[in-house]
């Protein structure tokens, strides 16, 4: 674990008095909190999301409490969910924690539950609360989530660093003759060897493949020639994402992919300069959209401009068409516009940027132009 | 990926002939799965749990199809879903993807959700299908998933003997003086290179780390005469989990520790040794309860005996009080009793084991006397 004081300023033991206030100005007389991004952000316990009942049980007035199966109540208290004072309740494996939840919520008339709660928990939730009424929690929880504290800011600071070291060593790892999967197993031993605890994702696509934007590695060999779209991002031990797409060119592209990688690149530069508090989110993906489109690749940008980043690699804010939300200072989010040519290439560019009153901050810094390996 | 002919013996197309099935015997109009374990048991699909919608949507009369976001079309259509012939709908970012699935379950009173599904899917299915009662999939779902075919049961096997050959090769690791977090990576790394595609978890507890059952690795440095308990699984290509614990001690542990673990090394041993077509869960949670609790150990034995394992670490069935489910040939689950001092220290002993016609089936064959390691 970190030292205390950094624990304490990545998850102060304030948020659950301002989740409580929240959730009481939307009417809500509980929140009911199981494991995930939600439960860390709120308590700092990074539990496991098993079948058993980890749930942090959170009534606007009465105290809360954070249940867990026996089993895991000295890693529960050994978190720093322990260390900040909540009550931790232990249920025995033949208890009915469900009924010992509902207790500490008795009269409750709206509940709101987590929003990635599996279905199967809010039905035993409705056993036993069955007069309540059940709504999403993720109205109060991403309005808070969503605006970085500095120290959040710092860790992914921090969390950029350290994925923007991998990409630095992409030479060590990228040449004709390899497979995907070949680098994307030396990649994934960088990201835990550079700075994080838990590998999220490795996208290896080379050739025709860096025109499926979700492909993760196949047993393609990597050829001359051939742009190599790597999009990688890890976990960090305190608990915030990376992020990060670039582009290789094994050899010398094709003349046309130049092209079309010099219209993306110019995109998502304007994107990252256009953030700024007020702009919308859909304003921001039209500022790329628009520029790619001009340019004959509107239909071949088939996804949006971004997500936000932070105890999840994608949460609120999303950059997308038909969002009117304005951006604030301390949101963060990523810049990834791409063009996909399907059967030839394809190419994404990604930063992580913070809303700033000043800006937008780039949290990735490694260079954004085409880098060209020897084949 | 697999060759094809494993594949299709892995995830047959007739599953989702066999759970409309059981959806239409359950009263359910329609099934809904979405990513994780069940959509995986179904079309062979490992898909990104994000928040975009994937859906297998799979109404007891009329076809079924899969509903992914267009950007992961072509990872879909790579898959073994795209190759059993379901089909593949894509819907882009501006798209309602759940009026889509919708238009594919009309008039739908009943729908079934998978039972991991998220609360905020589960909240916009409601939305467009406000006249459909919501019930879980799980009791159909879970009904096929237990009872291994007999290439799963293989699978299992091929997951088994590759967190086996981590096990035999802990000596390399385990000695006095490294922090359970170094052992802890090189365990990982190991579970890579030995037959696994992901680590599920590695718990390290030395010392009186071991009587917290799930604690997983921390900076606390092995010290002559710890025991330290070692339970570790991951996840094969195809899609099958291993787990399994073993208990080693660095250098000569306490007497006190030795006449513990002979109490449990009898108590696992008899439970392996009931298992039987016929007998109940909770027959087979006693067998070993009953002498732990005989040699003065009850309450120190915290958990259940066991879970279900296959394309999920923990499914059904659970060898646990209370369950009066008789265990059937093709069921496959882990028997880990333990015992805890806190403060002092743990062990624990997890098989996972297959019931068969003839009884139990060990998939986990490594030593389960205690291994003394020099110091």
């Amino acid at each position: 674990m970190s030292d205390g004081g950094e624990i304490s300023a990545l998850y102060p033991a304030q948020r659950l008095h301002f989740a409580r206030e929240a959730a009481a100005r939307a009417g809500l007389d509980a929140l009911l909190v199981c494991p995930g991004a939600d439960l860390r952000y709120l308590t700092g316990y990074d539990a496991l999301p098993f079948e058993r009942l980890t749930c942090l049980v959170l009534p606007v007035s009465g105290e809360p409490c954070l249940l867990v199966p026996a089993l895991e109540q000295p890693v529960a208290a050994a978190s720093a969910a322990g260390a900040s004072g909540l009550e931790i309740v232990a249920w025995n494996e033949t208890d009915d924690p469900y009924a010992i939840a509902a207790a500490r919520v008795s009269g409750a008339k709206r509940v709101g539950l987590d929003n990635h709660m599996w279905v199967e928990k809010a039905a035993e939730f409705r056993r036993v609360l069955p007069d309540a009424e059940q709504d999403l929690a993720g109205g109060v929880l991403s309005a808070l989530r969503q605006l970085k504290t500095p120290a959040e800011a710092e860790a992914l600071r921090r969390a950029g660093a350290a994925i923007d070291r991998v990409h630095a060593r992409m030479g060590e790892w990228l040449r004709a003759g390899r497979t995907e999967r070949e680098v994307g197993r030396d990649i994934a031993d960088a990201i835990l060897a550079e700075g994080h605890e838990r590998v999220d994702f490795v996208i290896v696509a080379a050739g025709p493949n860096g025109a499926s934007p979700h492909h993760d590695v196949s047993d393609r060999t990597i050829e001359p020639g051939d742009p190599v779209v790597v999009d990688i991002g890890g976990t960090t031990r305190d608990g915030y994402c990376s992020d990060s797409t670039r582009v290789y060119a094994v050899g010398e592209p094709p003349k046309e992919f130049l092209e079309l990688y010099e219209v993306l690149l110019n995109a998502q530069r304007a994107q990252v300069e256009a953030v700024r508090p007020g702009i919308t989110a859909e304003q921001l993906d039209a500022v790329g959209r628009d520029m790619i489109a001009a340019a004959g690749f509107g239909d071949r940008f088939i996804h949006r401009t971004g997500h936000g980043i932070g105890l999840e690699t994608h949460e609120e804010p999303y950059i997308v068409a038909g969002s009117s939300r304005p951006l604030e200072p301390g949101m963060a989010f990523s810049i990834e516009p791409g063009i996909y040519l399907p059967g030839r290439f394809g190419a994404r560019i990604e930063d992580i940027v913070i809303c700033t009153e000043r800006g937008g901050e780039r949290l990735n810094r490694t260079d954004r132009d085409l880098v060209v390996l020897p084949a």
